[in-house]
């Protein structure tokens, strides 16, 4: 504590990303990173930036970049914002959307990162409990309690809503805003963004960090009506005018560009996802059924005990020691040898 | 407006960067870019950066940039925070230090983002009113009227403060925070940075933008007590995990290994400076004393036709129509052939 710390630094919780630890040996499967590199052609597109671009400033609206992915989901340039990764794009939406006094309602467990800006910008939290096996029930969310936000597929528990089920929630919840965060919808789940031309109250995040391979370059996105990005891009232009870099610019330009290269390594990972489910079902873990490029598991000893072992064996996953999910642990998915080396520690007898 | 914005969004009047037009006969001398472009040895980091490094999440807290960073100023670690620009640091800081409810004093005529954020807090403002020439008068600065800060040396009008000057309102002003803001001080302002160990309430502000020719980049930083620094990392782990991607934080090392690269660029940016105050002096305009990459003039006519012909001419300066700074321009120092085609148009007559 420092005695210049304002209220507002006291009372965060600051939001605590996976371990970072890299070297050699290392199968990192905790904070869901893409096991295959970027397109060649992403690489191809930062190495021809040069000097010149980079000594003037970026383009402020990304405008190259939002028309690409305007196109690519057939909206207008005007409802697409690009943040510096979605982790920012929410950030700001909180505190463009959230911050009326009403509240904010999201699933109980689900995106850590929720209730730490809740603190931040002193929203009141209204987590709502989770059904059987951590399903998402949209219907428990009401009217009138405030902003809606809930990842899809959820995280950590990897389970997706239907587009149906978004729709009936939109049709009740009209006068304030749902936000949904499809930061892993690449991997199985239905996108809404078709139906943002018909619900002005619908923000949509997507993120390049997880399909498209670029967590290293921080690029997120916002769909929605063209008010609602209006007022992202109004706090945005309030708080940091250039955000997102000459590099990154180009760089999501390409991998828009090379939408087959993207579309092979998320089947690759579905493909090695399922296989792994079954690998672990038949070594009688309980799995929630995934529709991201994580899964979420409950081994048949301790989770606790196998988080430890896998950790010794230099395999990072997620372990929360909260209830109810600390008999559970969160699998990022790698390539079949990372999960070969998984699989290999669970056989491992315990001690 | 939207029905959907908060009363947040609906009060702000967001920050309006120069014109990013850009073309190949286009002068731009309207946002202070550096003219020359950054190190070949900062270009050859983002090309090592490989496509392993681009799917993996940078380092959260740009670790091997601060350590680097630290060197170069003889602090500790703990005493540097990097961030995706320095207005990110800004807003940050702004959050962390200036929201106690008892306002923030700034220079009346300074960088405009400084109101734009109080706007977006809710933090009430306190223009101190300038001195003779614009001269940034900190004996204004009253003790217990809130937090302050002010660029060294001052935008838009370039002139810098002496560190004994800063000092002594640091002896007087112990309560509150006083962010100094070095964007250009690379240009001939005394920094502050080794008072930092006696001073627990102040912050300094760098930027690679300006002397290091990465603006299109993004990179900032803040120097400062570890307890201050502390603080930024609480709120940054509450709003943005990761702001600083893996190129920029390599490139950012690279930069400050080249430094003997910057410190000529800079030195050619001064004396491009220097002949140029003496041209236009010869031509009947006042020059405010410039420590920055940047002049601020008024010319013997009327600044907004100059302003206009320089525009018609491909030119891009700075102008903003508000008393009293109605009948001056901002001019950033280009290259001297940028500079040799300014004093043509000047030369010419008007009409």
């Amino acid at each position: 504590m420092n005695q210049f710390w304002t209220e507002t630094v006291r009372r965060l919780s600051p939001y605590v990303p996976g371990e970072q630890r890299h070297g050699d040996d290392i199968v990192k499967l905790n904070t869901n990173e893409n096991p295959w590199p970027p397109s060649a052609k992403v690489l191809a597109a930062i190495t021809a930036v040069d000097g010149d671009a980079l000594r003037r400033y970026p383009d402020p609206e990304s405008t190259g970049l939002c028309t690409v992915l305007a196109k690519h989901h057939r909206l207008e340039s005007e409802q697409v914002f690009v943040g510096n990764g979605s982790d920012e794009i929410l950030a700001l939406a909180f505190l463009a959307y959230f911050t009326d006094g009403q509240g904010l309602q999201y699933p109980a467990i689900s995106y850590s990162f929720y209730p730490v800006y809740c603190d931040l910008y002193g929203i009141e939290k209204r987590p709502v409990e989770m059904g059987d096996q951590f399903l998402l029930e949209l219907e428990k969310f009401k009217v009138n309690q405030g902003g809606i936000v809930f990842p899809n597929p959820n995280a950590p528990t990897s389970r997706a809503v239907s587009r149906a089920n978004i729709e009936s929630l939109l049709r009740r919840h009209t006068q304030q805003v749902v936000l949904v965060d499809e930061a892993y919808a690449d991997f199985g789940a239905e996108s809404v963004i078709p139906m943002i031309n018909d619900y002005p109250n619908l923000l949509v995040c997507h993120t390049f960090s997880k399909g498209r391979s670029l967590a290293g370059l921080r690029l997120g996105v916002a769909y929605g009506d063209a008010g609602l990005i209006e007022g992202l891009r109004r706090v945005k232009n309030s708080f940091n005018s250039y955000p997102v870099d000459a590099l990154a610019q180009q760089a999501g330009i390409a991998s828009i560009q090379d939408n087959d290269y993207y579309q092979q390594t998320v089947a690759k990972i579905i493909a090695t996802r399922e296989w792994l489910v079954t690998e672990l079902e038949q070594r009688q873990f309980s799995v929630l059924p995934s529709a991201a490029n994580f899964i979420f598991v409950s081994p048949s000893g301790s989770a606790l005990e196998l988080f430890n072992r896998l950790n010794k064996a230099a395999i990072l996953v997620r372990y929360w020691p909260d209830s109810p999910i600390d008999q559970w642990l969160r699998i990022s998915i790698g390539t079949e040898a990372d999960m070969q080396r998984l699989l290999k520690v669970v056989d491992d007898e315990p001690g």
